[in-house]
């Protein structure tokens, strides 16, 4: 029936406005005719050569040009690269907002700290409830990744259907809540679906990812092996069912548990609130309170897993925190594995805290919340789409799935690995093709300046951290074209000064001759004698010290 | 007999000047009364933290101060963690060297780069060969690494025997020259060894690696079924075995090969020279000529295999290589695997390969150079030493090192995880004990400056990375305190100034007011005017964006 309505009909326009290219900044927007409906919403971390930077956000300009045809946004998960950008783009794009439980409760965290508390109208959707926007009907569909209350969607248009899996494995187990509900995946299936997009994270790795449920019996096994010191464990914050399977443990072995480290707490809060985390009475207390218990009944979970160095693990590794120091008869579980990029600082904190005499643990107490090939062969077998389109992962990761679609019978002209900005035009009766582009990119957060710190300052910066600054400030005399004071050369990042008395000696002495040759010439263009300035004193200092110091000639009109 | 002599006698110290605390700087000095010898003299790169620093030297302070007892330099093989230092600490510690063949080739080019060619006196050592340097004898044994002619020492002393390994692994079947001596370790272990200093860096590594040799037959697999690309084999610079390998294969497959990478070209040459590799006529050809030859008959090795951004692979991937540029039907293999740290720029240009369309082939065509778990216990096993002193490797590595000794029956109080600049005392007939601490430190290099840029100047570069500079320049007339120009904002770094008109010009008012203040209350001490500036321009700066630039007033005397 659907096909017959759209006959002739519009085709359904995919436009990811982030999230190719890069691990974060998940947001795609889906159109059709006059509806527009945005997938998730997320940040990324910035790049290592954007210095100063806090965090990324999508250019949303697309949305905004088109602010009258947007109808909504859906969300999948509460995690960063998935939510991290709303309250930025809800600024200039405010329409509605749906999301499961858990993940509003973070949302709202998260508005509530930007103030935006009333300004964004949203609804909680269940599991297999639809929304109707526009030309779209979406259904939340329960899947399992590591936060509670991940959903894919089935997004309905008169075009066709598309399923977004959001980020998922299959856990058969789960801790909390129900397995994925692969049920209605084989009935959307059945239904004709036109196109997948599926979490490619892990499709480099064969086999299927273990259930979060495994950990249980490890981190029995550890507590039984570690009876006599106390319990660190560091893992992601937003890992509910994590978080949930250590207080478990912690209660089977009489253990009182504290929750260290903002983020992880905020989280814990809102999940209990919910009912998605259950705690046995008299177990979950404050860190100030572990000191009326001795240290082998103690056990603490902590933010910082990633060697991240103002996290709570950290500190309290570097005798910086100020309740707790590990040290000796300290147990410390990495419930995690290293983001890559992480990997140095991860080892560091491992390091430090082997030097300080505690036994560390950090293999085998973790499982991805990604699917693996076996588990992505699952999906597509499932839901039997015509077009695949890999999405969240690094180019190698989408090639990777690109890979088991096409051993999976899906013709390789109907795999799509799209670049951000990329339109690709979907329909029942004609070819999909890439059909356009519209803008898309990333905007830099730094503290409160959104957008003001772009490519000139990023290398600048870069320039900087290189080699420093060399200042030359002059006074000069216009009228005549006088010298009157300086030129005062100051540096900053370049040498030690105390040191190189002699060096920044002969480089007054050149900057200085220079400029009084210039003056003598009757120069009057400043800039010409701010380049001269560059150029003497670059070409001066780089054969000395083979540096390039940024150099900023100033001069002062007298 | 040698007990005898020693009776009552002076005890062996061990002092590491680097190579604890980190990977990379190995520097061991080994002394006895009047006999000071030092094991390698190796750089380390720069810590992230340390913006603009090309490489860090070991502080040999401790040498210098003892240079009359300064016997010579002995170096184990020619990686840049064991040679690197040596242009640098040679110019204040010329001593003579000591090294086998290839290692000394590599030095002598390194010298040469540095014009030190006849400053440094040297000698070429063989397997099985031994030196007296003062009261010590050191003995060079054959073993394997990711280099040929790598070696470990026995180093002889009054107080008894220490084996060094060096850099290690256990391979039986090695491409080029023999396998480790075991018989020697064997032979000497029978002696009574005082001490073990064994290579940690695999030390979390169960088994056996292996054999270099295995990566023939890797390598013939991967040219026959890329029978019709050009192929890129990207690895290590320094590892002439592995070159050759993939000759062979090229050779087999009637291929011709270039090598390209400064580095990777010079040590092939140093190799060449020596005949530690051979070449089929014919089978090497300069990258120029490679256009005389069809796409699936080229071989092209390069250096590059951890992402560096200077290096020829990576120039090759994005178009900036003069002669040639990777694009779709090539393949592309990585015969390595990334160094802890360089994970994300590995993977960041697999990706930019595949997007280009190679094929990336980045598993498989690696083994390591270091020994495994199995390896060090043959090792323990054949040495037999009292002592353990688990070296090279962050401070995990060192520690699992200690705990396979323990495991093999070396009591915990004869196995010592020292930090550099310990002085550890051994001696036959007294327990072994930390007995003082000498200098030690990491100098930083950049450019020509060696020892110039200290924390001052990295902090510096720190804070000008994070949220750059602002500059205020006010020219006041002394005698009457009058701001006669300025203050004049100019920023670097800090936001974007066309975009940022009004909050420089507030910014200016804050400045301005507050001066003008400072100078109507008759405020003469330019330090104070300083610093009002600093802290009211850094408070507003801070309200308005959250940032902390660094904030340098200047001020000219009119």
């Amino acid at each position: 029936m659907k096909k017959k309505v759209n006959k002739g009909g519009s085709a359904l326009k995919i436009i990811p406005l982030g999230g190719l290219e890069q691990i974060g900044m998940n947001i795609t927007a889906f159109e059709y005719e006059d509806s527009i409906i945005v997938v998730d919403c997320g940040l990324s971390f910035p790049a290592d050569d954007m210095l100063g930077i806090d965090l990324v956000i999508p250019d949303v300009s697309y949305l905004k040009d088109n602010i009258d045809r947007v109808k909504g946004f859906v969300i999948t998960h509460g995690h960063e690269d998935h939510i991290g950008a709303i309250p930025y783009v809800f600024k200039e794009v405010n329409v509605p907002l749906y999301a499961t439980r858990l993940t509003m409760g973070i949302i709202e965290h998260k508005l509530e700290e930007h103030g935006m508390t009333n300004l964004v109208r949203r609804k909680v959707i269940k599991f297999g409830q639809s929304i109707n926007l526009g030309q779209f009907r979406i259904e939340f569909i329960k899947t399992n990744h590591s936060i509670v209350d991940a959903a894919a969607l089935a997004i309905y248009s008169p075009a066709g259907i598309v399923v977004h899996t959001g980020d998922f494995k299959v856990d058969y187990t789960p801790v909390y809540g129900d397995a994925i509900d692969l049920q209605r995946f084989a009935e959307i299936g059945k239904k004709g679906v036109l196109a997948l997009l599926c979490d490619s994270t892990n499709a480099e790795r064969p086999g299927f990812t273990p259930s979060e449920r495994t950990l249980g019996k490890t981190f029995d096994a550890m507590f039984e092996d570690h009876k006599d010191t106390r319990i660190f464990v560091a893992t992601f914050a937003s890992n509910v069912d994590r978080v949930q399977q250590i207080i478990n443990t912690a209660y089977k072995f009489g253990r009182k548990v504290a929750v260290e480290g903002r983020s992880m707490v905020n989280i814990i809060e809102t999940a209990k609130a919910l009912g998605c985390i259950s705690i046995p009475e008299n177990t979950l207390i404050d860190l100030d309170e572990m000191r009326n218990h001795p240290k082998e009944k103690q056990v603490i979970i902590t933010t910082g897993s990633q060697g991240e160095s103002m996290a709570a693990l950290s500190r309290m590794a570097s005798n910086m925190h100020r309740k707790i120091n590990i040290g000796a008869g300290d147990t410390v579980i990495f419930s995690s594995s290293p983001i890559p990029g992480n990997e140095k600082s991860v080892t560091r904190i491992i390091n430090e805290l082997l030097q300080k005499g505690a036994d560390v643990i950090f293999q085998d107490a973790h499982v991805s919340g990604h699917a693996c090939q076996e588990e992505i062969k699952l999906i597509y077998t499932l839901v039997q789409p015509k077009y695949s389109i890999p999405v969240h992962g690094e180019y190698k990761h989408l090639m990777a799935q690109a890979k088991i679609a096409e051993e999976l019978g899906i013709p390789k002209q109907n795999i799509f690995i799209l670049n951000s900005g990329d339109v690709i035009e979907l329909s029942d009766d004609k070819a999909a093709k890439v059909t356009g582009r519209v803008t898309t990119g990333a905007i830099l957060v730094d503290g409160l300046g959104v957008g003001d710190v772009g490519n000139v300052v990023l290398r600048d910066r870069q320039h900087l951290a290189q080699d420093g600054i060399i200042i030359v400030v002059m006074g000069i005399e216009k009228e005549q074209g006088i010298l009157v004071s300086g030129p005062e050369l100051v540096s900053r990042g370049f040498v030690y000064v105390r040191e190189s008395d002699e060096l920044l000696d002969e480089a007054y002495h050149v900057v200085d001759d220079a400029i009084q040759r210039c003056l003598d010439r009757g120069l009057t263009d400043w800039n010409k004698l701010k380049t001269t300035t560059r150029d003497v004193l670059g070409d001066f200092v780089w054969k000395k010290t083979k540096r390039r110091p940024m150099i900023l000639p100033i001069i002062i009109d007298l």
